[in-house]
C-alpha cells in the first residue's frame, strides 16, 4: 500500500462517488483488493443494541456481516452496549434489545461456530482500554468527529461518554488486533482515529497494532419509505418510514403501500431523480438476490402501484424465515444469554493477552 | 446533615480561613464530627505513583492516613497508576515507582491487615465503572475543575485522560461506597462530583451510593525549602527545594541548611510575615510531634542557624527508620507484587458485587 489508508480511503469514495453507476456494483461484501484475506486476517465490528434490526440493517450492513464470516479466518461482532448508554436508554428496554439484537443477528445468519459474537460489557478490557487510551488522544482531536457533532447537538450539550465514544470504538478494533473493519462511509472518520492511535501506541511503546482497513461494507443504502432523501432509521419519528425484520405480513405490505414515490406510473431507476421509486427497487432487487436491472425489468409493465405489491411480496418471503427464527430464539433467553457468555469468554480470551502486553507495555506491569 | 455537604464544606473552609490561629489546631487527622465513625463507614483514598514521597506527603497526608485505619473499621488505600498515565511516564520509572510507593507505603506504617492496599489498574472495575459515569457526566461539568485547568494549560493542550481524570476519581471513590475521603483542599470540587454522580446515578438507577464525605486530612502544609510560599513539590525543578523520605542524613542536613529563611535571627512563627522560618517551625512541630508553641519553645535562645541544625537532627532522627525500611522492603520486589497482588484481590472482592449491581441497574444484565 503505497498511499496511507486515509489517503486511500478518500481516493475511493471519491472515486465511486464521482463514478455512480459503479457504486451499484460494489454491492458485494468486500472491496475487491481483499478477496483473498490474509491467514492473520482478523475482522471485527460492533453493533448498538437498538433491538430487532430493520430492513436498512440487514441488507445494508448484516447479510455483508454473514458474508465475511465466510471470507475471514478470524471475525468478532459485538454487541456494543458500552456504547449504547452514550445516550440516555431505559434499563429494561436495553436488556431486552440486547437479547433481541442477538436472536436477530442468529437469525440473520451469524453463526457463533465461525464468527465469536459477544456482549461488549461483558469483557472489561474494552473499558480498560478505553482508558489508556483517552491518555492517548489530545481533546481537540475528538472535537469534529461526525457522532458528537450529529448527537451533542440534538441533544444541546452530549456526555463525556458521547465526546469519547471514538476512543472506546478505537479500543474495540485494537483489543484485537483487527486487521478489518466493515464500515459505513459515515464511520470512516472514527476508524481513521483508530489508526492513528496505534500509529501513537506503537510510536510510544513499540509495535503492538496494525493499523486495521476499512472495508467498505456495502453501498446498498435503504431509504426512508417516508422521505426517500435519508436513511432507514429505526428512531424515525414515522412509524411507516421503516420496516423491521419482525414486521408482520400485513405491516410490511401496508407500509410498502404508502412508500411515497412520484407521478410517474413507469418504474425506472434513477436514484437521483426518482429516489422514492429507486428504493423500491434497491429493496427488491437486494431481497430478491436480483441486480438492480434484473430488478427493473422484473417491472416491466406495471405501474409503479402494482410493483409495490410485487415488492411487498418479495420482502414478505424473504423476512418471513427471519421473523420465525428470531421468535424461536428470543422465547428462549436463557440460551441466548449462554451464547452470548459464550462469545464473551471467547472474545477475552483474545483480549485479555493483548491487554496485559499493553498494561506492561505502559508501565503497570 | 441540615445542608448539602457542599455547602457545609465551603462553610467549614471559609471559617479557618477566617480564622487563620485555629488552623493550626486541626492537626488530627480528621474533622471533630466523625470522631466515631459509623459503623458502615469506608475511608478511600488515592495516592499517584509518584516514586518515594516527600515529607509534605508524609506529612501532609500519609500520617493521617495512618491515623485513619485505626479509626474507621474500614481502609482502601489505591495506588492509582491509571491517573498517573494522564501525564506522559516513563514506562520502566513508572513500574519502579509503583514499587517505591507501594514500600514507602508500608514503611509509613499502613498496615495491610488494617487497610487494603491495591492498584488501581489490577481492578479492572475503576475503568468500567469510570465509561458508566462519564455517560452521566456532562463535558462541561468538567471544564473548570482544578486539574483540567491547572495541568491542561502546562502542557498547552491536555489528553482526554486528563480532562475526565476526576470521572475516574469518582469512579473510585464510589465503586466501594466509600463514606469518607480524606482529600486536600485542592480536591474538594473533585469530591463534589463524586457527590454529584452519586445523586444523578441514584436519581436514574435507584438509590446506590452515599455521598461521601470530606475528611479534610491535615492542615500542615509543608512548604517548599527554596521558596516557601508554594507546596513542597517532587516536580520541584530545584533538587534542594523538596525533601524526600529516604534521603540521607548529609542531603537533609544541607537541604536545611540552604533553607531560605530571612534576616531576623530570632525563631518565630507567623506564617505570612516569616513563612521560611515558620515553614521550619512546622516541619519541627510534625517530625518532633510536637506543638507548634513546643516547637518555638524549644528554639528560644537560637538563631534560625543553629535552629536549623535542631530541625535537621530531628527530620533525620524521624526519617531514618522509614528509609531503613523502605530499603529493606524494596529489596524484595516480589514481595512488594505480591502484597499489591492479594490488596488488588481484596478490593475487587468488594468492588465486583457493586459493579455487577451497578450493570444491572443500567441494563447490561
Amino acid at each position: 500500500m503505497a498511499l496511507p489508508l486515509r489517503t486511500n480511503l478518500k481516493h475511493f469514495i471519491r472515486f465511486i462517488q464521482r463514478f455512480k453507476p459503479l457504486k451499484r456494483c460494489f454491492c458485494a461484501a468486500v472491496c475487491p483488493e481483499i478477496k483473498e484475506p490474509p491467514l492473520n486476517a482478523r475482522v471485527f465490528s460492533g453493533i448498538q443494541p437498538t433491538g430487532v434490526p430493520h430492513l436498512g440493517n440487514y441488507l445494508g450492513a448484516l447479510e455483508n456481516w454473514v458474508a465475511l464470516q465466510d471470507q475471514y479466518p478470524s471475525v468478532l461482532y459485538s454487541i456494543v452496549d458500552l456504547h449504547s448508554i452514550t445516550q440516555p436508554q431505559d434499563p429494561d428496554k436495553l436488556r431486552n434489545n440486547i437479547l433481541d439484537m442477538a436472536a436477530s443477528l442468529l437469525a440473520c445468519g451469524i453463526n457463533p461456530e465461525k464468527a465469536i459474537l459477544f456482549q461488549q460489557s461483558q469483557v472489561s478490557e474494552h473499558a480498560e482500554f478505553c482508558w489508556i487510551l483517552g491518555c492517548l488522544t489530545s481533546m481537540p482531536r475528538l472535537r469534529h468527529l461526525p457522532q458528537w457533532k450529529m448527537k451533542s447537538k440534538q441533544k444541546n450539550e452530549g456526555s463525556v461518554g458521547l465526546y469519547i465514544y471514538p476512543v472506546l470504538q478505537a479500543a474495540d478494533i485494537l483489543l484485537y488486533k483487527s486487521t478489518h473493519v466493515p464500515v459505513g462511509e459515515d464511520q470512516v472518520q472514527h476508524l481513521e482515529l483508530a489508526q492513528d492511535l496505534a500509529r501513537i501506541f506503537n510510536l510510544h511503546y513499540g509495535e503492538l497494532f496494525p493499523e486495521a482497513r476499512a472495508l467498505l461494507s456495502s453501498t446498498r443504502k435503504v431509504k426512508s419509505l417516508r422521505d426517500p432523501s435519508s436513511k432507514m432509521s429505526k428512531s424515525d419519528s414515522q412509524a411507516m418510514a421503516t420496516i423491521s425484520i419482525t414486521d408482520s405480513p400485513d405491516d410490511i405490505a401496508q407500509k410498502i403501500r404508502r412508500a411515497v414515490t412520484d407521478f410517474t406510473s413507469e418504474v425506472t431507476f434513477d436514484p437521483q431523480a426518482r429516489p422514492g421509486v429507486s428504493n423500491l427497487v434497491t429493496i427488491h432487487a437486494a431481497v430478491a438476490r436480483l441486480s438492480v436491472e434484473e430488478a427493473v425489468s422484473a417491472a416491466k409493465g406495471l405501474d409503479t402501484g402494482a410493483y409495490k405489491g410485487l415488492v411487498s411480496e418479495a420482502v414478505i418471503q424473504r423476512l418471513a424465515p427471519l421473523r420465525e427464527e428470531i421468535q424461536r430464539r428470543r422465547a428462549d433467553p436463557a440460551h441466548l444469554e449462554a451464547l452470548l457468555a459464550l462469545g464473551s469468554r471467547r472474545a477475552r480470551q483474545l483480549a485479555a493477552p493483548v491487554l496485559d502486553e499493553v498494561r506492561h507495555r505502559v508501565g503497570f506491569s
